[in-house]
């Protein structure tokens, strides 16, 4: 990957935030299901990222979370290496704050090639940060480099977590919720997966774990994260799984570790 | 009060956040207690408050955070005819956020007159948002008129609560917390008291509640969401209590009767 494609993702992230901003205070919601929100702006962004990625990579595959391209090719997924280099991305990451008219949403844009997560950009249009990262070569924020908070000491960090729609009491996630909650100095729950991921490599959080997110709303993220220097596994400790993200992710391996015992 | 008393307000306020701002990323931590954090800047930020309020009004009482001055008079908290007003300041409101440069902390000024909240500046200096309201007024954010979201209905709700420092997992607290979540569609954890009472004013959330706070977290943030059209009282019920605030703030007087039901 290089910077060509990041100027590309780049593109593509600002013209899909331009129609989300232009909706935002006129909004038309329908409802996907009871918890869980769409709107019409979510297809607009989603419509303009498609069309500037395919447009400049006409052989590159293309996942996202609208209907009929949730899936990667098998070929992607097994990483062949004749498999094309496959988009995964997110037009509107943090729905529910969008709607509300709340800040901390975002657009993500993840590519994945030879069996990686290879470049991510996220952009967050109310602040008008653009997180960037392409493998091996650093995370910036608006062009400043990032490196996550160094904390070892969970005792001392700030955590931030997803939860599902619709969850229920006795749900394990709000079991993890409370086991860490007592551990940790404070827990967030923001509403974005892409800007938490952001968060944890510029050191504003010190780790985030998720459970019930989907692959498009990590993929950019993941690339971020990993590149300022912050440990990513699945939450019980086994390797990341870019398909199937349960995930929890810190700014060092000894927060990772107690983590990993937390939460597995 | 009157248009002067905000001047005031709003000039101090500003002072504050140049402090809060010069020292954020060059910050002296000092630990109150194992999770509850003081930094140099919260006692800076809280001198030019104080210093700009009493230099204009020097025969009013002024209630802060910092030692020796958590108490108001007694004449003040009594509601004496010959009390004075008293302010009641929170110079650095999300202690913790700032500390990691996490965005969501703010300046709050309240001032109480005569058995009442009377006025209100809440400023973010991130977002540059000037939050104000004076009683019977309403309510401005960076001068446009607030108005909260009429939410009637808790399952479309989205709402935020705070949690004291040193949360145990059986502690009342994390109770409602899964009460809630159950009902409502989102429910956030932002981590300061005067914003969330802000986003309530401006329809950003439907509701907020918090039983740990002080009344300097949230006095400023009661004028400003009154005036904004939104229900507040103690999480039971029953009035406000301004001096020992732990209560349920909502868009509308349906969402607040469920919410009572719930959090009782």
């Amino acid at each position: 990957m290089d910077q060509q494609h990041l100027d590309v993702a780049i593109a593509a992230a600002q013209a899909a935030a331009v129609e989300l901003m232009a909706r935002r205070d006129d909004r038309v919601v329908h409802e996907k299901a009871p918890k869980d929100l769409v709107t019409d702006a979510d297809l607009a962004a989603q419509k303009a990222i498609r069309s500037i990625l395919l447009e400049r990579f006409p052989d590159y595959a293309f996942v996202g979370e609208e209907e009929g391209e949730t899936e990667p090719p098998e070929s992607v997924r097994r990483g062949d290496a004749d498999a094309p280099p496959c988009w995964v991305v997110d037009p509107l990451d943090g729905t529910v704050n969008y709607v509300h008219r709340l800040q901390n949403f975002a657009v993500s844009i993840g590519l994945y090639a030879a069996g990686k997560m290879r470049l991510g950009v996220v952009y967050d249009p109310v602040y008008e940060e653009m997180f960037t990262a392409i493998d091996g070569q650093g995370a910036t924020v608006n062009g400043r480099p990032m490196k996550v908070s160094g904390c070892r000491d969970l005792g001392e960090s700030l955590f931030s977590c997803s939860f599902p729609a619709g969850i229920k009491s006795d749900a394990p996630e709000v079991k993890r919720f409370i086991q860490v909650l007592e551990k940790c100095r404070s827990l967030r729950r923001l509403g974005s997966c892409a800007l938490n991921m952001c968060y944890v490599a510029d050191g504003r959080l010190d780790g985030y774990w998720a459970t019930s997110v989907q692959p498009w709303d990590a993929a950019a993220g993941t690339v971020i994260a990993r590149e300022a220097g912050a440990a990513l596994t699945q939450y019980d400790g086994s390797p990341l799984d870019d398909w199937s993200p349960r995930f929890c992710l810190t700014a060092t391996e000894e927060l990772q570790q107690e983590m990993v015992a937390l939460l597995s």
